[in-house]
């Protein structure tokens, strides 16, 4: 019997970037979804503008770049420092924003107002059927356990009709911002890692000036005060102004200021260059403490992200990407466990690995808001920091602290830098201490769990398209398997064992098959032949022609699109055989004795989970059941698998290419 | 008064691709325009199917490219070869499509149906106020020569409505297709390069197979016949076979064959891979005998272009790409005309430059159409082809005639080949006669006049992005003044004096200002802040943060988001101080006393038209002077030249900085 309409799988409040990207995903992936805002349109103009090139990978990942670069953002690759001169101001550094030390696909911050993300966000969930119901807000829910399938009721209530909802569902989920009804509810209580509270003036609009870096990201302090300047979409530009601070003596949190006190401030702070306004898009002046939830859950069941869980100030544009990545983390484990993939407990981390991101996020935001709101340095301090260099330099002359704060935290503040602790995805070498395997982050091996793959091009066999060998899985909510086969001869029984074993039908692979089960034609089926949980590429050390796909081990038969040679140069690794293997850090030759190869696991949303070695016989899937076993459901431990391995035995030659039996 | 609505610039008949991309650029530029098409509704799958590399260039120069790739169409990187073997067919070679000597920026063909492509070129229509009426059809059409202004009257008639029209225009275009209405009327022979005429098959459709090649671009020789195999977007396969050929015994022009037929043959050919069909988009069976037309206009008021002028076999993938550059190429000369800038002579520019291109087309196509249709070659013949070089290779195992017709052609096919003739436009070294500067062509220059300007990678100064010099320019109409002015030192004073000459008010740049008389405000015109009819790009071998542009003379100001840092280094030139000017071949540095740099004027088309060398003085000036003296309207000849310069020395000092005076 069907469910009334009243049960959903998630409800969702708010329709700023972390509630839309969670709705994106989930809606893909089937699921039914009560998502509301209580503005009654989307996001006109303004607010958050910046996408940092690591959330640029993302959204790549998930097909929404494109759409959204259709919309010419201003791209913004260097930052200028501008500190006060004799006469005014004069510029005294610039420092790529993306620096190639960090081997990004796209180094730049791109830059346009939320509202057109968000657009592309709505129209993808139109696409699958979900839509934001406006203007509607949350007036209470409770997780009360009387349903142990939707234990959550949700009241909802129309602004504009005072029509009320009542609704049952599986999670609700607060993107609401900084002042979010849920987590005020729930009682969790908001830390503030700087006390200092600010009032921020920000301003879009088309300016006319002589100010050479008006196309640039701009720092600017002055003997009347400090700038930012962001270039926007359209011919635009974003002025920061910080009007008032709780450190100053008639601090006053309520202080506004006019449009026009906003553009003198400008017109004083940019001398001797003149600025006017051909036209101003958006204003607002707002007031920002900064701050971090203290929880993201209480009950794993009632969620929250984005601004509701973190606030600070605008200076480092991480605002959306936060939300971005807040909401991509969540996802694919309410997928994982909704799916009867991975036990419940894997929702703890979501907090876990967050809370410890937002909280770096906020100690290097106090550390540059209060530079950039305190310091009048002057023009020798930055010194020579102007040369447009690749990597950090420490000569004494750059020992400026506003450069080095800014130098130090660019891998940060791209993205990069982020990286999950170890826990029960992220098998790091400290970790985890039952593991028996020694496999596990064999030696050269340059991925960190916890942290994205490496970029990587390499040709794939099937159409010869040179391709960013890890946007080849999109986001699907599937473990990838980046098999890095070393050079043929060298692998040829390894691949074969590997397919031999996932195969075989008792191993973690067979077990999440979907083949038998949905009976679906997938002769079509690029990214999951046999399982919505994985996804498989194999890379090879050779020329593209001399790959031959009808030669290799059946699994990777069914993944013929993924199939790909190891034959483009890359100037990271110039003296490279084989790049990609290059890149992270496994051997193409066996010169150990120990095999070459590897098999890097990737979690769905990019982030490294394990390296194994790749070696003949049972060993690799061995190390992977280990690693599998410990979050899905039905895992099996250690010992089980010695019964298995002895059982199986007599019965693997039955057996051959377990999965593809059932086509 | 306002001339009634009947009167139009331009009438254009047939809205394929040629037609279309026409109307574009005139509705861009803001032309009125009648356009028709006598099919109720645009092309709704199958037809022409191949974007070739130098296309996507032109495409993307028109903002389009994104808005095709949008639809994400199969990328071909590789051609393969397959022959009759003992047992079936074997692949006996593989070719890059687009090898890497030809320095392409998309080194694929992007393969999607015609309609795909209309339909993003009427969206563009629409942004810009014209629509395709249909279904009209041309009924007759007169160029009585009575109205100086208006000359052609155009007939047309509604196909649904039987509703007829009489127009009045400027210009005529037939972008009728092969059955062209106005080139029979006007009594214009078709000439045939190749007497043979064939039928050909065609089938889009979804496939499984085990063919491995499927997603490459195939030529298949069997014991059965003949195929070639195209990858298509959203999965699916395009198939060509040669059913009928005027060879034949039983030639028979009405042959026809079912789907099955088809089908079967196909399944025949492939053997011993198997094929079968999940579903047929698009079939059909048309007979083609190649041809060109005698003229492409006999007045130089109705025009021709696209498949109305050319037909050929589909096994090169040329007629789109041909059609694309039939339009541009007429479309900124009728630009030029109409706008007042050029004299009416360049008209005929357009018949000498598209026809030879097109005969370069025929003569390729019935050299690779008769290897196609008639060989059935060894395995051994095509030898160690298959190797994935990246420059062509001469050894005698590859002396295969098929495959080095390919390699042969491979420049052509992909676009890069088209190098027009020297005329009025393309000044190479060999011509005009009469040029009395002997900065043309200075030495070590690599554009060829009549070719395409190379790739180059430069930084730009304003906003630090990284972007593609050649595309800089949009297809704006203007001509381009690539400046490369080698380093700051050296070109000082010539970059000085090529900003005071070109301002001086009796200049060809100057005098066709549009600055004063229509007394916009140009503030933020990136491209024409001076004159529609031109566009300046400066590179200087410097770092992007050694540049001021305040330091620059005031002309390059103008440009101040045109100026740029040749600080990107590029694995074409690795060695090289600045690549772009390495790739260009012109000097950073003063090396001979004869100047470093130059200026490498390019047509709006992005065809190289000259290049001079920057010197200090007036020489730089005075040669563009007599370049464009050759074209433009009151061009000054070398003798008016000469009385100017002596005036004008007189003057200057009070007109420095001439056009921007009028600012």
């Amino acid at each position: 019997m069907a469910l009334p309409n009243t049960y959903f799988d998630i409800v969702i409040i708010g329709a700023g970037p972390v509630g839309l990207l969670l709705s994106v995903c989930l809606s893909r992936w089937g699921y039914k979804i009560k998502h509301i805002d209580n503005r009654p349109v989307p996001t006109a103009t303004g607010r958050a503008d910046g996408i940092q090139p690591r959330s640029l990978e993302v959204l790549k990942n998930l097909g929404l770049k494109r759409k959204i670069m259709a919309h010419d953002p201003a791209k913004v690759y260097e930052v200028a420092f501008w500190d006060p001169s004799n006469n005014g101001i004069v510029r005294t550094g610039t420092w790529p924003s993306c620096p190639s030390f960090l081997d990004a696909r796209y180094p730049f911050t791109a830059l346009l107002h939320q509202g057109l993300v968000e657009r592309v966000f709505i129209d993808d969930l139109a696409r699958n059927g979900t839509r934001v119901d406006r203007p509607w807000t949350i007036t209470r829910f409770e997780n009360d356990g009387r349903d142990n399938t939707y234990p959550v009721s949700v009241h909802l209530k129309n602004l504009d009709s005072n029509v009320v909802e009542h609704v049952h569902t599986k999670y609700l989920f607060s993107g609401e911002g900084a002042r979010s009804f849920v987590r005020e509810q729930l009682g969790i209580q908001f830390q503030h890692k700087d006390p200092v509270a600010h009032v921020w003036g920000v301003m879009d609009g088309v300016v006319r000036t002589n100010f050479p870096d008006i196309k640039m990201k701009c720092t600017i302090h002055s003997d009347y005060g400090s700038i930012m300047v962001i270039p926007r979409e359209a011919n635009m530009v974003r002025l920061y102004i910080q009007i008032a601070s709780s450190t100053d003596k008639d601090w006053n949190p309520r202080k506004t200021a006019t449009v026009e006190e906003v553009q003198q401030a400008a017109m004083n702070i940019l001398k001797p260059y003149e600025i006017s306004w051909d036209r101003v898009e958006w204003y607002s002046i707002y007031p920002i403490g900064q701050g971090i939830s203290e929880k993201y859950t209480v009950d794993h069941r009632i969620f929250m992200g984005g601004d509701c869980c973190h606030t600070h100030s605008p200076k480092a544009g991480q605002g959306m990407n936060t939300a971005f990545h807040d909401a991509i983390n969540l996802a694919w484990k309410l997928h994982h466990v909704e799916a009867g993939f991975a036990d419940r407990s894997i929702l703890e981390t979501y907090e876990s690995e967050r809370k410890l991101i937002a909280e770096t996020l906020l100690n290097f935001d106090a550390q540059y808001a209060k530079l950039f709101s305190q310091r009048h340095p002057s023009a020798s301090e930055v010194g020579h920091a102007n040369n447009h260099v690749s990597s950090p330099s420490t000569s004494k002359e750059e020992k400026n602290q506003f450069v080095e704060t800014f130098k130090a935290n660019c891998e940060f503040t791209t993205g990069f830098g982020v990286a999950y602790q170890p826990n029960l995805f992220n098998w790091s070498s400290s970790l985890p201490s039952t593991t028996s395997s020694s496999l596990f982050n064999p030696p050269g091996n340059k991925c960190t769990p916890g942290r994205i793959l490496p970029p990587a091009t390499v040709t794939r066999v099937v159409d010869a398209n040179v391709v960013h060998l890890e946007n080849e899985i999109p986001f699907n909510g599937s473990f990838r398997f980046f098999v890095f086969a070393g050079k043929p001869q060298t692998s040829k029984q390894a691949l074969k064992d590997l397919s031999l074993y996932l195969q075989s039908p008792q191993s973690f692979y067979a077990r999440f098959s979907t083949v038998s089960a949905e009976s679906a034609d997938l002769h079509h089926e690029l990214h999951n032949p046999h399982s919505r949980f994985f996804s498989i590429c194999l890379t090879i050390a050779a020329k593209r022609a001399d790959i031959l796909i009808a030669d290799l081990p059946e699994l990777f038969q069914d993944y013929s699109s993924h199939v790909y040679a190891d034959d483009i140069w890359d100037k990271r690794v110039p003296d490279a055989q084989a790049a990609a293997h290059a890149k992270v850090g496994l051997e193409v030759e066996n010169r150990d004795g120990k095999g070459a190869g590897g098999v890097v696991v990737v979690r769905p949303d990019g982030h490294v989970g394990c390296v194994v070695r790749l070696v003949e016989g049972r060993g690799t899937v061995e190390a992977l059941e280990e690693y599998f076993a410990g979050f899905v459901v039905g895992g099996r431990k250690r010992a089980e698998m010695k019964d298995w391995s002895a059982e199986e035995e007599k019965t693997l030659g039955k057996f051959e290419g377990g999965v593809r039996a059932h086509l």
